[in-house]
């Protein structure tokens, strides 16, 4: 039988909130055996490049990455983020190791290609979105080896391409991606948590949590406009996970990452 | 009998110069057998900060680093220096894997108390460095897993207090410790590499490189003047090293990390 293991998810507006952040390093320590974690840190990413004067561009909710954008998410992801949340964990006895997907050789991508993307008024562009990776390959070889040797790898929202260059990369997309390879090797639960307690009915009313979503549920609610916006890409992420192997994909508030509450993704 | 382990340490100086940067790693990929880098990154750091309007101020060749500056070292070293050199180390077939001393515990440190500083002028003072780490304790065994697995630990000059803090840890002093812990293991040779040919008779003159130096050696040049300024503190770190099982150190141009050149330093 395979051992679990627990591939959590945190985004940017959590890892910018200090008191969010902390409460959810504490829940992320207590939970017991095999565990990740993959964080995002955009909103700390725009604060930096702010501050130096860079414009941030997003398009479709994914940043444009030019060479000066990539030197700050390189930064503030890699740099700032991961190594603060590395000495955090490590404060509550968390063997936790800090990663890109360079490291290792972990997670290889290619530069996206242009992109036909759907604008805010409704027109079709192509876009170039810069130093961004499309992940190829996991390497779950030495992954396994950290968690197996009682590391817990803390993962950055960077790849790279093979060729010498750091790419950025969606970390939801990281966190899939991880927990697709990972789970040849374990019974991988997804947990992606976030500033909301679940997939809610209304966008509003926390307590409106659908507790469980299947496929065909997906394709309704989506239909219907009830699941809109960025919850879409998150949703089909999932499913492609499920399809891939993965046992369970969880999405819930930060402050509920043992998944007692929250929507749980199931394939039917 | 113990496997051959080489430790090079590459000073700021040349990792903010692409071209003496691309000349190193191109070098240090072609080293056979087990290897760590050990990288500086100071003016980068001072670069960035001038950028976000911080000023840098430095005490004896050494940064105080206030709280705005630990986010720019975090950033810079954790970040921007140490993700693209893996980048480009992997580029190279080098299966290289970022660390900070906080990354798996591998080295701890606590914060420097105010300590009495000789300026410029001749005069004492108790400064307070900041955020700056001594190093109590360099974790061998997870460095040489990762190295037994055939990885390359690539480490950033950042340490941690075991408390959540990350500290700003001198580039030299990670090197020497590292090397006295992977001692115990390793055959350990220790190069720091540099701008200059090796340790120098005549500071503006290359060619004046003094082959070796042992420790009655190097009192004599010390009370001479020959050797002055930032290289006492090297060698005296590089005698310490030795004390501690170090097998050689090496003190040589970047061009020249094979140790075909340069200056050799010897207990005796």
């Amino acid at each position: 039988m395979k051992e679990s293991l627990n591939i959590i998810k945190v985004g940017g507006g959590i890892v910018e909130d200090r008191a969010s952040l902390t409460s959810l390093l504490c829940q992320f320590a207590a939970i017991e055996g095999r565990k990740v974690l993959v964080h995002g840190g955009g909103r700390l990413a725009t604060s930096l490049a702010s501050s130096l004067g860079i414009e941030s561009r997003m398009v479709g909710g994914r940043r444009i990455t030019d060479e000066k954008m990539l030197r700050v998410v390189t930064m503030v992801y890699g740099g700032l983020v991961n190594k603060n949340v590395v000495a955090s964990l490590q404060a509550k006895g968390v063997k936790a190791i800090g990663l890109t997907g360079a490291d290792g050789n972990v997670i290889r991508s290619h530069k996206r290609p242009l992109k036909r993307v759907k604008m805010d008024d409704g027109t079709e562009q192509m876009v170039d979105f810069g130093f961004v990776g499309d992940v190829d390959m996991v390497d779950a070889r030495l992954l396994s080896e950290l968690i197996e040797g009682g590391s817990v790898p803390v993962v950055a929202p960077l790849t790279h391409d093979g060729e010498g260059h750091i790419l950025n990369t969606n970390a939801d997309t990281i966190a899939s991606s991880m927990a697709c390879a990972l789970a040849e090797h374990y019974e991988v639960t997804l947990t992606f948590c976030f500033e909301k307690a679940g997939v809610l009915r209304d966008a509003d009313d926390d307590s409106s949590v659908i507790p469980s979503i299947n496929e065909e549920q997906f394709k309704r609610l989506a239909a219907e406009g009830v699941v809109s916006g960025g919850m879409i890409p998150k949703l089909e992420n999932a499913f492609e996970a499920l399809h891939k192997g993965v046992r369970q994909v969880v999405i819930t508030h930060s402050d509920n990452i043992d998944g007692s509450r929250g929507t749980i993704i199931k394939e039917k």
